[in-house]
């Protein structure tokens, strides 16, 4: 199986001098997603919870609805130079029914519209295929549980305090309750495990729920955000204007900057309460 | 053409109660690269410096080796909504003899080895197609230079001032001077840029000169500076631990953590003058 961290000998220069110590690098390891022995994508990850991985990035991509989409799920016979499992290609089986993507899943909204490529284009991808708009959700949360969250994200990311090197995603009820918290070298994949764990619980739609991230917003995570139907996206760090837009059509409340008692709410004020 | 930052109104909460004013975001839009007609990558970038991000791009996925393989390159016409160009897709037309990308460029430093798919394998195929491998480059590079890369990078990024939401990589030589920075809302956009300037200056390889990026070292960042030859990768947080292995396989001197005066040295430490 493989390792959330890399012990490797680290140089430390400052102007106290030198010295040679070990240090503990987040793992990165490419990942291989099959569906009934077809390559799909993919993604360079931080070994772990790749199941999870799989049915939320499925989810995302619009290629599954919930669990029962998925029959089966295991790591396929990759062998690596050292004669053992390599646990980086996972073989996914869709239920019967269930239409595999096409070729180039990762395309699939970013091209599909009569407008060419363009961001209304991608707007229209994600309208096209959410199952699970987020738009009527009523739930509301205040500033301060949202305010409590970025800690709280930070306390559950045990890799980062070792390495520094890993993007976190949490899901929170509106109560500022933690639900599940994971970590990756790609913020995306962060994303996606959250999302898989909730595929997992049978917890899809995400009614009610605050999905924060370690970093900036980007339009990908906010599309991953909509398709599980969660209602609230809170970033440490910048949206996109992409992201924006889309939170804005998808009816989604999208806020930035959340940091000590301050925070930027781009869309949906409505379900801030202050 | 595209704008690299978007207005729009923003609602901003802190203990000072709130206020609503416009806000700058980092403008986001998907570019299709076309090669002779096919697509062949679509990626999420900030518009703006895109046949620079596909000439860097299509160096370091090993398409081409330098600005002589690139014939021509033009935005299509894609139309938008309102229909002028989106400026979104860009087809360029390799030179007589170099040959087009397999289906899937994205995917050729992972799954090419004989072991499948795993972190020995993208080591392996960045092996095979780099043809500028900075191991024997004998540059080097004072600490006390290395400690200004930081500000100068961030200095020259323009719209991360305006946004906080671009990711920015600059060339820098070993005396301290910058070359050239670009910023973009994807991290391995704004590399792309930067040596795609170098490839259209006729630059490449890059021997002696040190690439800063702003963000953390993932697998990705150290392939394409090795693939162009870089012989000095610094990084404003962590490296992954597939960063450090394949930058100490190139023979590269990888560098992380540079804040203030102090910084971590990963690999290649006999280029860092101390």
């Amino acid at each position: 199986m493989g390792r959330v961290t890399v012990r490797r000998p680290v140089l430390k220069l400052s102007h106290q001098g030198e010295r040679s110590r070990p240090d503990a690098l987040a793992a990165e390891e490419p990942l291989e997603l099959r569906i009934d022995g077809k390559a799909v994508a993919v993604t360079m990850r931080t070994p772990g919870n790749d199941v999870e991985l799989a049915h939320g990035f499925l989810l995302t991509e619009a290629v599954i609805g919930d669990r029962e989409d998925i029959s089966a799920a295991r790591y396929c016979a990759g062998t690596g130079p050292d004669g053992r499992n390599t646990y980086n290609v996972l073989e996914v089986s869709l239920s019967p029914g269930v239409a595999p993507p096409d070729v180039g899943v990762e395309r699939n909204f970013y091209t599909t519209s009569s407008c060419g490529v363009c961001g209304k284009a991608a707007l229209d991808a994600v309208k096209l295929r959410t199952r699970y708009s987020p738009a009527d959700d009523d739930c509301a949360v205040s500033t301060d549980v949202l305010t409590t969250l970025p800690d709280k994200l930070r306390a559950a990311q045990k890799v980062f305090d070792s390495t520094g090197g890993l993007h976190g995603a949490g899901l929170f009820t509106t109560d500022g309750e933690l639900l599940v918290a994971r970590e990756d070298v790609g913020r995306h994949n962060a994303v996606d495990k959250v999302i898989g764990w909730a595929v997992q619980s049978g917890l899809i739609p995400l009614r009610g729920l605050v999905l924060m991230v370690s970093g900036r917003a980007s339009f990908e995570l906010v599309q991953k955000a909509a398709m599980a139907g969660i209602p609230v996206l809170a970033a440490v760090s910048a949206p996109s204007s992409l992201a924006a837009e889309l939170a804005e059509e998808q009816g989604m409340t999208l806020i930035g900057f959340l940091r000590g008692d301050s925070m930027n709410v781009y869309t949906g004020a409505d379900r801030v309460l202050r």
